[in-house]
């Protein structure tokens, strides 16, 4: 299950639990851009036609965006009217609504998702110029070629002199694209495209998508291994657990660039910032709280682990077995060690079970795992994290009836935990070591650095955790990780010198 | 050996024979760009101290292409010189004679190729906007996901909605870089990202390099087919022969986007186009003349295939072992194979004898190969193209004296043949038409569209074939690829409905 989601498309279910943390929109719908359409129409010469479109896009519960005149003649006008949805059959019903307007005709409904997604997201530009033919000699034959023997003869400037140093392949096999499942490596590159466009965005990295045809574990590794020569840094995405764990270590055993599985890694430093400044909040502290993590897959293990890494002692892990149990027999290997490292006592029971007494839960399994009340059971002061896409493993806003601290993946409630907040100033902090592999420490690292852009002064149950637009952050978590990655030994590669520069 | 230069770098041997197309530069060096300096130093009052600087750098052989000041006080200028040279050599020998101009001292010396490559050549942009949440949520989750299901219903689609539609592959295993050999895949680089930054330049295709650790057949062919599902199509680029062949054979058969060996189709077209054009200047017809090919590689074996389609029935091949001859048993299989091809009657001998009665020679072996008199023995209104890079096959020059139409391909001499003419285009037109696989149909249709842009009124000995900048050529490659793309059973992928664009 994949918890980096920017923006949580929220259920009706949901908002109909508890306080809305907003003033609900008309019938209960969310609207989002992601459902956004823009239809175009002719409306008759009567001055009220506008007002009319307004008011039955509004009824039917859409939010206009944009009205835009296309064309104004003395027999009416057509326009093009953007509006916002809740999810696709909602966007239906909003052009029925507009359909049904007197003096209205509906000529064409497109909706701006896929047009934005239509030839892609990403291109390659050229950072020299390639105008006349000295441009040429420089930048290809028969300059290139002094370049390139320069590089034969110092393997350590490939990061230095060509565009290794500043790239990084998002690499998936198309098995857990966000919460879809294994939809395939075509289906999976607007993911993929996004990440990358993330990557420039926020880190001003230069990152491509590796869509990878096979999903055996030999065959991907291998692949990837073959494919490193020309980047800076691996970023697996959306491989499904348990074999990306297999994938990620013997990646990192094989490469001399760090390989980072965002699924995991990226998800557990901003759950452990977060979790950091909501002890804050509640003061306790992380080695006295006890902690219940619903969903042993990729995410949910690499939380488990970073936890552990970072302080805590007291964490148990539920999946659809139970608590795992490193008794139990139906749990696979990856889990059985899970349940080793985190339940030896061999303590049984369901998800109620394990809160009974717990300071903090983190959800990264499915909708609504729990009911709001069995949070009843938690110690005073309660953090609940619950982090399942789209839909929240228990309701967020209901959850706030028991606990002091709540965070989710959802963008419409405070406290959005978003991995977009770690991965690029990870790999920015990486690729600006020039790192040679990425170690706890530096995860660590990056956890405490988001957690720090929270001051003191800001620091409240609504807010433990920055917003995906802070710019502070990513400058942050980058020069946190560089400054780690550097001090320890053997973790960067040589830095060259400048001696080829000067002739 | 990649005849794909887009200049190359003359030697001293090669302008002193024959009659130079242009006045010699001093000292009979040939100056270029690609060997250009920039040299900070400091000058006295003295107003004739700048003088004093381009005549030393004159006198030392060197082109000053730029004086800048960047500080000038009352006891003296700090000014950048930029000049070019002909070599590494040369270029120490100018500062050495700016380190003698009285009153001027050498700060520090800057190597204008290096610079220019430092931190790559290329980089990604996002296509769409990422400012707001908006924009997120349409980009990337939870909109990206509606995007993510229609192509795993719709596989066709992923050339439309995503990157793939406009996105090559530059793959490499570095083991024929330019002329350079094994250099290895990290060395290789500068050359896949300036080959990339040429498809943005001159057909705005987005090309990332993908330069592979491996030179084992299995495993290059593997890895490709594994990455497809991303990219539109794959070139080829500095792979060794024999198993380019293999290579390039076995992923045709296996992908259903096109593979393009640029090294052996993208000479060969451009080679064909001079050639035809060249055929029409002497009044010979493909099919009549007798031409001779030197060097059995991958642009030699390419050239041969292409003529042979084209029409021409008389080609003889001549490499290292002599004439290659079908009962010559120190063949490989490849070049016995290209033997039966073109000299089943077993002929054998050295390169002048294949000369003697020929019409055409393609020089495409290595530096110097021919001594100019042995192009005596050809018949009247011959046909000449030494290609070789860096240094031709035999003298472009002295060539003159017996041959009618001569062309190469060094930049400072008429009838360039460059790569650039052609592969851009014929991906354009690949890309455009959605096609699948390129057959020799397609290489043809480009080698005759580069032919066609030269009109009967410009056709002359000395314009056979158009610059790299002429801006008609790759949108006629293109139009004439995916023209007959589009009329081949199969070759082209179906064109999706614009559906999912309305709601």
């Amino acid at each position: 299950m994949s918890t980096d989601t920017a923006a949580a498309a929220p259920s009706t279910d949901d908002t109909s639990l508890g306080e809305p943390a907003t003033p609900p929109p008309p019938r209960g719908l969310v609207t989002s851009a992601s459902y956004s359409i823009t239809v175009r129409l002719t409306a008759d010469g009567d001055p009220a036609s506008i007002g009319r479109i307004a008011t039955a896009v509004g009824s039917a519960g859409g939010a206009v965006t944009a009205i835009d005149v296309v064309d104004s003649r003395s027999d009416g006008l057509t326009v093009d009217v953007t509006c916002s949805a809740a999810d696709a059959a909602h966007s239906e019903e909003v052009v029925a609504a507009l359909r049904a307007v007197e003096g209205v005709a509906v000529r064409k409904v497109s909706d701006r998702t896929f047009l934005l997604h239509l030839g892609g997201k990403l291109e390659v530009a050229s950072r020299v110029p390639l105008k006349t033919r000295d441009d040429l000699s420089m930048a290809y034959t028969p300059g290139v070629a002094r370049v390139c023997l320069a590089l034969a003869d110092n393997p350590d400037d490939v990061r230095r002199l060509t565009i290794k140093g500043n790239t990084v392949a998002v690499v998936t096999d198309g098995s857990a694209v966000l919460g879809l499942g294994d939809i395939g490596p075509g289906a999976s590159m607007p993911v993929m495209e996004g990440k990358a466009a993330l990557f420039k965005r926020f880190a001003d990295i230069d990152a491509w998508p590796i869509a990878l045809d096979t999903q055996d574990v030999d065959e991907i590794v291998r692949t990837v291994e073959l494919i490193a020569p020309g980047f800076g840094g691996i970023n697996l995405e959306d491989i499904a657990a348990p074999r990306c764990f297999e994938i990620e270590a013997r990646l990192r055993e094989k490469l001399d660039i760090p390989v980072f599985h965002d699924d995991q890694h990226g998800t557990a430093i901003v759950v452990l910032a977060a979790l950091r400044n909501a002890l804050r909040v509640v003061d306790k502290r992380l080695e006295d709280v006890r902690i219940v993590v619903a969903g042993g897959g990729a995410a949910g293990t690499a939380i488990v682990h970073l936890m552990l890494q970072a302080g805590a002692r007291h964490v148990l892990v539920w999946d659809r077995e139970g608590i795992l149990s490193p008794d139990d027999e139906r749990l696979s290997p990856a889990k059985r060690d899970l349940a080793q490292r985190t339940n030896p006592e061999g303590r049984r029971g369901e998800l109620p079970d394990a809160l009974v007494g717990a300071d903090v839960f983190v959800g990264v399994s499915a909708a609504n795992v729990l009911p709001v009340a069995a949070l009843a059971g938690m110690n005073d002061r309660a953090v609940v994290f619950p982090m399942a896409n789209p839909t929240p493993d228990v309701d967020p806003v209901g959850a706030r009836q028991h606990a002091a601290v709540v965070a989710s993946g959802r963008s419409d409630l405070p406290n959005q935990i978003n991995n977009v907040l770690a991965f690029p100033g990870v790999f920015r902090g990486l690729l600006d070591a020039r790192a040679r592999e990425i170690s706890d420490g530096m995860l660590l690292a990056a956890a405490d650095a988001i957690a720090g852009v929270v001051t003191d002064d800001q620091l409240n149950a609504n807010y433990i955790i920055p917003s995906v637009f802070d710019p502070a952050v990513t400058p942050a978590v980058a020069a946190a990780v560089a400054d780690q990655a550097r001090q320890e030994p053997g973790a960067t590669a040589p830095v060259g010198t400048d001696e080829d520069l000067t002739a």
